[in-house]
C-alpha cells in the first residue's frame, strides 16, 4: 500500500524562504494570528493526512460508493474521517468570522489542501466541494442565506456541491434546461421550484453529513437565451426548519452513481431536481458571474489536486527505486554486496524521478504564490488588489491546466518507474494515474482553460495582465543577473520571458484576422506559459539554495538537492518550450483544412 | 458502447499504394498465394474483428477473469470467439506448412493483428502469446518438439505463453531463480524438472484450449551466473501422451490472478512450477538468444497494440466530436439549425483528432513496412536479408516504444475529446487508456527499448545499421525533392535525417568517455528517432496523395485528407524533435549529480 509523508520541510522552504509568508501575513488584517498558528496547522494537518486519510485511499478506490434504496454509501472509514475533520475545526479555518469561521487567510487552507489531495483525493472532494459553495454564498448570498447555510457549511455539519453540468451540456452552460419557477407564494417565501437533471455532481449525495447544500444553475422564466440567462440557486437536500435545523426532505434525489475511471471513493451523482425548493443567490440572470466565483476557487483546487498527486506518486516511486535491484549501472557496479544495483542508479530512472520532483516542488511554489494572491484579493490592502486580481486571473488557468497535464504525466512516470508492478492495483501507483485523469477534465478541460487564458485573460485586455506578470519576471531577472552563479538560470529565463511576449503579440495579430487562431494556438500557448512560469519560480529557488550553500548551512544536502532539481528543470523540462513555440504558430488553417466528412474516409466505406 | 470499423481503405492504401505489397509478395517463395488471398483475409478478418471481437471488448473489461478451485474462467463469449478463430484457420495463416501451417507471409498475420488489437486487445492476447511460442519452437526446437507442440499451436487447439518474469526480476533476467534439474531417467527421457515462480504471465491459464504450452526460462545446475546461464524450456500444462494428445497433468498451476489497471479480459497469472516436466528448447545456457526470437516478435506485436488502440479510440472520438453540440465556432456559427455547433468545428478538438489520425495512419505505415522486413528476413532472397535484418532490428524498439508512447497519448486525447464523458466507463474511451497503459511496460519498458535502440542496435555497430536506414531516407529525399510540391516535406525531413546522424555521433562520442551518457540520452533519442521515422513515411504518403490529386481521382477527398494529415504531422507533431534534440544532449551529469539520499529530503524529516 502506498505511503505518504507531508513534505513539511519543502512547504516551509516555499512559505518562509521563497515567499516570506510571515511578512505576507503581517500585511493582512489580523495576520499575526496566521503567523502564530501556521506551524500548528502544518503539523496537525500532517498528522490528519498521514494517519487518517492516507490509509483510507486504497480502500476508497476498491470499495467505491453504492446507491441502494435512495441512500448513497461511501467507503469504510470515510464518515469517521470526516467527523474527525469537523471535530478538528478544519472546515472553518479560512472562513468568515461573522458566520463561525476562524478568519485565517485562504492560503493556509490551500496548504492544507495539498496534504489532503496527496493523501486521499476522493475523500478530499467531500469537504472540497463545500469550499466552492461557501465562496458563492459568501460573495453573492444575502445575509439571511448566509445565516442559514453558510454557518452550517463552515461548521462542517453540512457539505456543499456545484450543480452545473447537464447531459447535453458541460462547457456550454448557456444550453442548460433546468428551470426555476417562482413559488406560488413567492411574495412571502422568495422561493423557486427547480426542476431538471444535473450530472457529474461530485459529492452529490452521501451520509457524511445531515444535509447537503446544492448550488444549482437554472433558468428563470423569460430568461435571455444563452449564458446571459442563467441564475444561481441554493437548493438544500433537506429544507431547514424555522430554527435552521434539518426539516422536510426537498425534491432532489440522487438518480444514479457514475461508474468511472478513478476517484471511486467520491460519489459522482446524477441529481434529479423535481420541483425542489431553492433560493436565488445573487441577481437574476447573473448566475454566470456567481458561478465563476465558485469556479475560480475550484480551478485552483484542481491544480492543487494535480500537484498533490505528483508528490505522493513521487514518494512511492522513490521508495521503489531505492529498493528494487535490477541490472548494474552502465558505468560499473554500485552495490557490489547486492545481487544487482538499486534502479535509482540508472540515469533514465532518475530522469523520471526528477521529472516528478521538479513538477511537484515547482508546482508547490506556483500554488503557494497563487495562494498569496488569493489572500491579497480577499483581504489585502486596496492598492495592491487590482494587480493581484489581474495576475491571479492570469495564473488560475495555468495552475489548473498546466499542473494537471504535468500531473498526469508525472503520475504515469510513477507507474513507469515500477515497471510491470506499476500496472498492478496492490501497489497503488495506477490509482494515482486514474485519479489524476479526471483533473484534466473537470472544472473546465485543458482546452477550455487555454481559451480562458489566451482569449479572456490575455487578448481581451491587450496583454495588460500578462505584462504585469512578465514585468515582474523581467525585474527579477535584472536583479538576479547581478550574480554570476545565476546566469545559467537567468539567461534562458530572460529570453523566454521576452519570447512569451513576442509570441503573444504574433498570435494576437493573427487573431485579429481570424478568431480561430486563438483556439488553434491556445493549448500549446498555455503549456508554454506554464513552463516559463515554473522556470521563474525554479530560478528563485535556485538563487536561495545558492545563497545558503555559499554562506554555509547545516542542511547542505537539502539545498544542494534544490539546486540540482532547478538545473534538471532548466536542462530537461524547460526545453519543451521550443516545441510549443513552434507549434503554437502553426496556424488555424492546417487544423481547419480538412472537410469534416473526410475525417472518416480511412475506415468508412 | 464503442464501435469499430476496420480501416480497410487505409490498409489497402498502405499495402498497395505506399508499400507495393503485391510486388513484395511476388518476390517471396509462393508469394502468388499471398497476393491471391490478401483481399479475402482483409475482408474475413474485418468481419471477425467487427462482429465477433468488438462486442466482447467492454464485457471483457467489466467481467475480468476469475480463479476458482484451480480453474481460470475468462469473460463471457471469449471461448466461443476463440473457437470461431480456430475454425476459421486463423492461427495457421503465417505458419510453417510442414507442421500444418498455411505458409503465408508473416505480414498478413500482422495486418490481421491490427484489427484484433483495435477490436479486443485482451482477447487478442490469448492467440497472440501463441505466436511467440510458435516462433521460439520454429527457430530453436527439435523436430520432435515441433511435431508434438508446434502442430497443436498452429492448429490452435493449444495456446502458448512466455514465462520470463519472476517476483524479484523482470528486466534483469540473469537473476532468475527458477531451476531445471535433469530427470532421474534423463538419458532416455531428455526431460527436466522445473521448479520456480513466474509472475505477470499473460494468458497463463484459461479453459479456451485443452492444453497450454509454456515457454519457460530457467537455470540448469552449474549454469554460469547472470544472463549467460539461462536456458529455455517447453513446459506443457498437460503432458502429451504417446499419441500426442493431452495426457497427465503437469506440475504447473496458476497460483493467483493479478488485479490490474487494464486488460482485464486477459488472465495475467502467477504460475507456480513444482517439479514440472519440461524439455530444453535450443542449447543449454543459450536461452537468452531463443528468448529474443520470441521477444522481438512480441515487441512488434506490442507496437501494433499501441497503434490499434489509437485507431479505435480515434473512430469513437470522431463520432462523438461530430455529434456533440457545444459552443459556436469562434469565427461564427457553423450549424445555425442546431442549438450549438458540433465540437468538431473547434480547432483544438481537431488538433486532438488529427493527432490520433496522424499517429494511427503513420504508425500503420511504419508497422506494415516492418512487416515486409519480417517477411524478407524469414523468407526473402539471401542478398537482401542482411540489410532487412539490420533495419528490422533497428526499427523493432521504435515500433514497440514509440508507438506505445504515442498510443497512450492518443488514447488519452480520445478521452479528452469526450470531456467528462471520457472518464465514464460506459463510453468505453477510458478502457482504451487503461489497456494502452500496459503497452509502455510489458515486453520491456520504454526505457529498456531505448537502451536496446541506442546501445545495442546503434552504438554497438558504430551506427552502421542506422546509416543503412538514414541512407534510404536520404535517397528518398533526393529523389522526391525534384518535385516542387514536395519541398514542404522534404526540406524538414532532409534536415532531420542529417541531424539524426549528427546527434548519434555526439552521444556516441560522449558515451566513449562515460557509458552513463547512453542511459541519460536514450529515451529522448528513441522518441526523436520515432518522429523522424514517421516523418519519412508521412512524406511518402503525401507524395502519393499529391500525385493522385494532380492526376485527378474519384477519391479526391480521401487523398486530400491524407495530404492534410501529412501537413498536420509536419506542422504540429514533428516539431517535438526540437525539444528531444536539446534534452538528449543535456548529459548524464545533471541526472547523476544528486545524492541518492537527497532525493527524499523534502519530506523525510
Amino acid at each position: 500500500m502506498p505511503t505518504y509523508k507531508v513534505p513539511l520541510r519543502d512547504m516551509r522552504f516555499v512559505m518562509n524562504e521563497l515567499l516570506n509568508f510571515p511578512a505576507h501575513y503581517a500585511s493582512l488584517p489580523n495576520g499575526e494570528d496566521a503567523v502564530e498558528v501556521t506551524d500548528a496547522i502544518l503539523e496537525e494537518g500532517a498528522k490528519f493526512a498521514e494517519n487518517v486519510l492516507t490509509p483510507l485511499n486504497q480502500i476508497g478506490d476498491q470499495q467505491g460508493c453504492t446507491l441502494k434504496d435512495g441512500v448513497v454509501t461511501v467507503p469504510e472509514g470515510f464518515k469517521e474521517a470526516y467527523q474527525q475533520y469537523v471535530d478538528g475545526g478544519w472546515p472553518a479555518i479560512s472562513q468568515n468570522t461573522d458566520y463561525g469561521g476562524q478568519g485565517l487567510p485562504h492560503s493556509l487552507g490551500m496548504v492544507l489542501n495539498e496534504m489532503i489531495c496527496s493523501a486521499n483525493l476522493s475523500w478530499g472532494m467531500y469537504p472540497g466541494l463545500s469550499h466552492g459553495a461557501m465562496s458563492a454564498l459568501e460573495h453573492h448570498g444575502t445575509k439571511e442565506l448566509k445565516q442559514i447555510y453558510l454557518t452550517k457549511l463552515i461548521e462542517g455539519r453540512w457539505t456543499g456541491t456545484m450543480c452545473l453540468t447537464e447531459p447535453h451540456c458541460g462547457t456550454d452552460l448557456g444550453l442548460i434546461k433546468t428551470r426555476a419557477l417562482p413559488d406560488a407564494d413567492f411574495e412571502t417565501s422568495n422561493g423557486y421550484n427547480i426542476s431538471g437533471t444535473k450530472i457529474f455532481i461530485s459529492a452529490g449525495d452521501h451520509e457524511l453529513t445531515e444535509n447537503i447544500v446544492h448550488l444549482v444553475l437554472a433558468k428563470l422564466p423569460d430568461a435571455p437565451e444563452g449564458s446571459q440567462g442563467i441564475s444561481l440557486f441554493v437548493v438544500p437536500k433537506f429544507l431547514p426548519d424555522t430554527s435552521g435545523e434539518v426539516g422536510q426532505r426537498n425534491g432532489v434525489v440522487c438518480g444514479s452513481l457514475e461508474n468511472k475511471m478513478g476517484i471511486h471513493g467520491n460519489s459522482t451523482c446524477v441529481m434529479n431536481f423535481d420541483n425542489a425548493t431553492g433560493y436565488l443567490v445573487g441577481q437574476p440572470n447573473k448566475g454566470l458571474a456567481a458561478m465563476f466565483t465558485m469556479m475560480n476557487a475550484a480551478r485552483i483546487g484542481v491544480g492543487i489536486q494535480g500537484q498533490g498527486l505528483i508528490e505522493v506518486s513521487y514518494q512511492n516511486a522513490l521508495a521503489y527505486a531505492r529498493d528494487r535491484l535490477q541490472m548494474r549501472a552502465l558505468s560499473g557496479t554500485k552495490a557490489p554486496e547486492k545481487a544487482a544495483d538499486p534502479i535509482i542508479v540508472h540515469p533514465d530512472v532518475r530522469r523520471m524521478l526528477l521529472t516528478q520532483k521538479a513538477f511537484s516542488e515547482g508546482g508547490r511554489a506556483l500554488i503557494f504564490y497563487t495562494a498569496q494572491l488569493v489572500d491579497n484579493v480577499e483581504k489585502g490592502a486596496d492598492e495592491g488588489k487590482k494587480e493581484a486580481d489581474a495576475i491571479l486571473g492570469l495564473l488560475t488557468p495555468i495552475v489548473k491546466a498546466f499542473l494537471t497535464e504535468v500531473g498526469f504525466e508525472s503520475t504515469n512516470e510513477g507507474v513507469q518507474i515500477l515497471g510491470g508492478h506499476g500496472f498492478i492495483q496492490a501497489w497503488g501507483m495506477e490509482q494515482f494515474v486514474r485519479d489524476a485523469r479526471i483533473t484534466r477534465l473537470y472544472e473546465g478541460t485543458t482546452g477550455i482553460q487555454a481559451l480562458d487564458l489566451l482569449g479572456r485573460k490575455i487578448l481581451m485586455n491587450q496583454g495588460e495582465h500578462l505584462r504585469s506578470f512578465t514585468k515582474q519576471i523581467h525585474k527579477y531577472c535584472q536583479s538576479a543577473s547581478q550574480q554570476e552563479a545565476m546566469h545559467e538560470f537567468i539567461k534562458p529565463l530572460t529570453e523566454l520571458n521576452k519570447e512569451w511576449g513576442d509570441l503573444t503579440m504574433k498570435i494576437g495579430m493573427a487573431a485579429m484576422k481570424n478568431r480561430e487562431e486563438v483556439g488553434a494556438a491556445s493549448v500549446d500557448y498555455l503549456m508554454y506559459s506554464g513552463y516559463v512560469t515554473l522556470a521563474y519560480f525554479w530560478a528563485q529557488m535556485a538563487e536561495i539554495a545558492q545563497q545558503k550553500l555559499a554562506k554555509g548551512t547545516s542542511e547542505h544536502a537539502f539545498y544542494q538537492a534544490k539546486l540540482d532539481t532547478a538545473r534538471f528543470y532548466f536542462q530537461r523540462l524547460l526545453p519543451r518550450t521550443k516545441t510549443y513555440a513552434a507549434t503554437m504558430l502553426a496556424g488555424a488553417d492546417g487544423l481547419l483544412a480538412m472537410d469534416e466528412a473526410a475525417f472518416g474516409l480511412a475506415f468508412e466505406v
